[in-house]
């Protein structure tokens, strides 16, 4: 048995272990409240940040760095003024299925909060994504998106004013824009084109979504088309990277 | 022609600036060096700091801090001493093809270095996921990738040493372990699970990549099975976070 893969299995042998050069200290803090973590269950309450000082022989504000970086991966999460264990991160299949259906497989409850709904003249880079003519008149719908009413992600849509023209009245913004096209305007989705990235939340970004600046988010660009190949909308989704991961199933 | 849409599409309107309170001080200053990032050209040298503290009217901290962000999306980077504009980041298609051919779809040279080829015996946790029995021999195939010659991600990939069992005489480390089980053993890839998230790199993943720690990165881990559905490999790669995105094409 080898003792360097049992603490973490999938991890690279001896993670964060530098070959050459010193252990940062607030590393070994962390690996340290890594193990803690393992022990404890979801849920539950971590000792103090001046206990695990003095637990561990190290000023306050080094358990805070290592305490930080647990925080933004998502292993722990603030509750209250105590911090917890975090429970695992939500899995978005990705697939041409709606946020809403890929939060349901996994027992949460889906909910979405309006941001805004704009109408505007569409700009020169949007319009062939979206299949209209630079200033014809397109929606950006802005939602958080939630699951069981923690907010965990922000979405825009861009979609054109002609094909959705009664999307400020007839649509109520907190269910499912797809099942919304689907069952009043009997528009299905053909295919998407999909790019994901890491990038920092703004400012903005972060107020909206309840979480601290500059956490890491997973971004996904969405082009879709309907059945017929013509160009539907553009979707930009940001998620919460210590809340999600996306999975995939890759054939020949 | 809506003016707030102009200047990043695809991003939200009003990126960064919330609706309610006050602009933080160093983001006013990121959102001006994005412009200026964008009106110069891949490779363009960034005016120093200092130059730029004073065309803001900011400190030099205020100023490091927009530039640190910006480094770490991947929109500059480092070059000798100084900061310049960095090009669009590498696009890996999520498919069975290997990294190897991603990047040389992209006409990079792809490229990698090893870390380290150990053999142990199977952790109970990985045995079912490359199917063996517990305590039988497994490969940890450590790689660096590289894309024309700049180190991007780090590699590990668990087989069983059944399965391959002159990977440590017969196979080039900086070659591609999928053309190596193709050409050699005539073992084909079936399908694979994968997941994507992302995290932060640890003190060793950054020494090993060359980025600053706690850089963003995406980690993809993978299941796959050969042609009769046998599991074949487990394989935990991390992308450069500033450097990579990963693409999908989605059908009904």
């Amino acid at each position: 048995m080898d003792h360097r893969y049992v603490y973490a299995p999938g991890a690279p042998i001896r993670s964060g272990i530098p070959e050459h050069g010193r252990i940062p200290k607030y590393y070994a803090v962390k690996a340290r409240l890594s193990l803690l973590v393992d022990e404890l269950g979801e849920g539950d309450l971590l000792p103090t940040e001046r206990d695990l000082a003095l637990r561990y022989e190290v000023s306050r504000e080094t358990v805070r760095q290592a305490l930080r970086e647990l925080l933004l991966e998502g292993r722990l999460r603030r509750q209250g003024r105590g911090t917890v264990v975090a429970g695992p991160k939500l899995e978005q299949p990705l697939s041409l299925a709606s946020y809403t259906e890929g939060v349901r497989r996994q027992g949460r409850r889906p909910g979405r909060s309006l941001v805004g709904l704009d109408r505007f003249p569409c700009p020169e880079s949007l319009a062939p994504e979206i299949g209209v003519d630079p200033g014809e008149p397109v929606w950006h719908l802005e939602r958080v998106l939630l699951a069981d009413d923690e907010r965990v992600g922000l979405e825009s849509t861009y979609v054109s004013v002609g094909r959705v023209p009664e999307l400020d009245t007839e649509f109520d913004p907190d269910s499912s824009f797809y099942s919304y096209l689907r069952d009043r305007l009997s528009i299905s989705f053909g295919d998407a084109d999909e790019r994901i990235e890491t990038v920092l939340a703004t400012p903005r970004e972060a107020l909206l979504i309840g979480t601290p600046p500059a956490l890491p988010m997973l971004l996904m660009h969405r082009l879709s088309r309907d059945t017929d190949g013509q160009p539907l909308e553009r979707v930009r989704t940001l998620f919460r990277g210590d809340r999600f991961s996306f999975t995939t199933r890759l054939g020949a």
